[in-house]
């Protein structure tokens, strides 16, 4: 089995570094826009051999893991909050859940019975994965998915999220409870299926203060991030914009911490110190840049995270449908190339 | 004269806390709302009587530095790249700068022919507040206004920026060096009209990494405020998502660090060092909070500030429309209820 990813999250000595990406099965993918021609999102999601055919597209680029095919809205559902992709314009949930009593309507579900489809693609992954590759499973975290479901869809700004929690945090606290108990039961439930790690995308938490996600939101992750601890499994916490709030979001969990772009590797390692490993940081957007740009930045990654033991590279954020996949291939045939040892000497 | 303001940009001591507000005069007030029904917004910016009017409009709520009105985007129009603000949308910048010919074209002009409508409407507002009141001067820093020129807009990742800056280096500095040399000119015009001090709005700055930042913005940021040091006039240097920045951004100058709400006080002062004032940082959006919880999160800027010389009270971005006005004129008479030596006995 390629282990080299399960190694690096334990903090253990890998030969090169370990390099996956998230959305690495997306629209760059000519194979996954042919797919999407005849399926929805949502079908693709929903229908486990297609999920199943759609994680295992990008393997042939050398990832060193498959991330399992799905989206961070799929709980909304069950919950009771349906949503849809409308075109152009990201998700739209319904009706959005603003007051006490949408947030007391909330249902917090089995994931066998709201979330089965989710669960057999995962089994049916890794048996198609036959060991030779791990497989990540994913959650939103509770912070990330309240916002989508208070504002009903994306958000520049936060604003009736941020009112909510302010203005009533009983019903907030309610609200990230609910959520973070759907998220628990999700991620355990996929350690069960066969996720051999998961990622936790806490992906708009850097629009908060350090005050109010220690006092709002670190007590949820915490929930689910302790309790996930006695899987055994190893769990990626990540979130984008965290430059003020690595140390708070350590402190809440996490085997290992995902960063992007605007914290360089050495500090996030230095700050979040070691007994973490670290993931991250390449802005998505150097893929789309001259290929001599993409790889020169790539090295600095590498430099920057110095062959410490437990550094995986990823992105910063998620790989944008415009990027070249030669681009994609280029950027992990150069990380495999350079011994770990070399890096840590370098440093 | 009401010379807090000064007092703390310059690291003076205070008898009570320096407070304005980005966007203070804005669409949260029923005046300018009335005079909105009558002109645009490029109206009110152009008649310098209107300016001066609008200006004047908020500081009966008692802050203690008056804001010119105008918008960061005015340089566009003398530069040759004419825009609107598009109802709803923003501001549409009718041909984007995106080649190197595109860039050619841009013209650097004198302010008092380009703009001379903003250094009238100095003139006028400096004689109205007949020195009882500072005015401040400002304009967008290179990095913002590239990426509207560019984008073509106000863009969620700064995709097409992003590019020309890797794909062309020597054009984007090309196109940096003339957008400086521009700002340069106007800031130095309006302290010669008559501002006691000047903003540099690096708005969008956060979404660079360090290493691009120090590369392709710093130099720019550089030459601006290297200059308007021999002006004698205090510079705030302003820029939101700066938590991984914050050093290389007071390296590249400014007498007064603006941050945002993301980067608590007390880790500002203790980054950017004593030689700096520091100017922030109250979530804007907490304006929109039950009164209660404003009140409470004002006294905690103050408490992290610790009453330390050199700390100016803001938002950490412009008030939003909704905002209430009795709550800022609370927000203002708090944080002029509470001494300056008593902030700094508790710290």
């Amino acid at each position: 089995m390629r282990d080299r990813f399960l190694r690096a999250c334990r903090r253990e000595p890998t030969d090169v570094t370990p390099v996956w990406f998230m959305r690495q099965a997306g629209r760059y993918m000519a194979e996954y826009r042919a797919l999407r021609t005849k399926h929805t999102l949502l079908e693709l999601c929903k229908t486990p051999e297609l999920a199943t055919e759609v994680t295992l597209q990008p393997l042939r680029l050398g990832m060193d893991a498959a991330i399992l095919f799905a989206d961070i809205l799929l709980p909304l559902e069950p919950m009771g909050a349906p949503f849809e992709f409308a075109k152009g314009e990201g998700p739209v949930i319904h009706s959005p859940v603003r007051t006490r009593a949408d947030i007391d309507r909330l249902r917090v579900f089995e994931p066998e019975e709201g979330l089965g489809y989710v669960l057999d693609a995962i089994r049916m992954i890794r048996k198609e994965l036959d060991g030779k590759t791990p497989l990540i499973g994913f959650a939103g975290a509770p912070f990330t998915i309240a916002s989508y479901l208070v504002e009903g869809g994306k958000s520049s700004d936060y604003r009736i999220t941020k009112q909510l929690m302010w203005s009533d945090p009983e019903a907030w606290s309610t609200l990230m409870g609910k959520i973070s108990e759907v998220v628990r039961r999700f991620l355990r439930a996929q350690v069960a299926a066969g996720a051999q790690a998961v990622q936790l995308f806490d992906s708009w938490v850097g629009a908060l203060s350090p005050a109010d996600y220690a006092t709002h939101v670190a007590p949820h992750v915490r929930h689910i991030l302790k309790d996930l601890e006695t899987t055994g499994v190893p769990v990626i916490h990540f979130g984008t914009n965290t430059g003020s709030l690595l140390e708070a979001q350590a402190e809440a969990g996490g085997t290992v911490i995902g960063v992007d772009w605007r914290t360089p590797l050495d500090q996030a390692f230095a700050r979040v110190g070691q007994t973490r490993a670290i993931q991250g940081n390449l802005d998505p957007l150097l893929l789309l840049a001259p290929r001599e740009v993409t790889l020169a930045r790539t090295r600095d990654v590498l430099r920057d995270a110095g062959g410490r033991v437990g550094h995986i590279f990823n992105l910063g954020h998620g790989i944008v449908p415009e990027t070249p996949v030669d681009t994609v291939k280029a950027v992990i045939d150069l990380i495999h190339s350079i011994p770990r040892e070399e890096l840590a000497a370098g440093r």
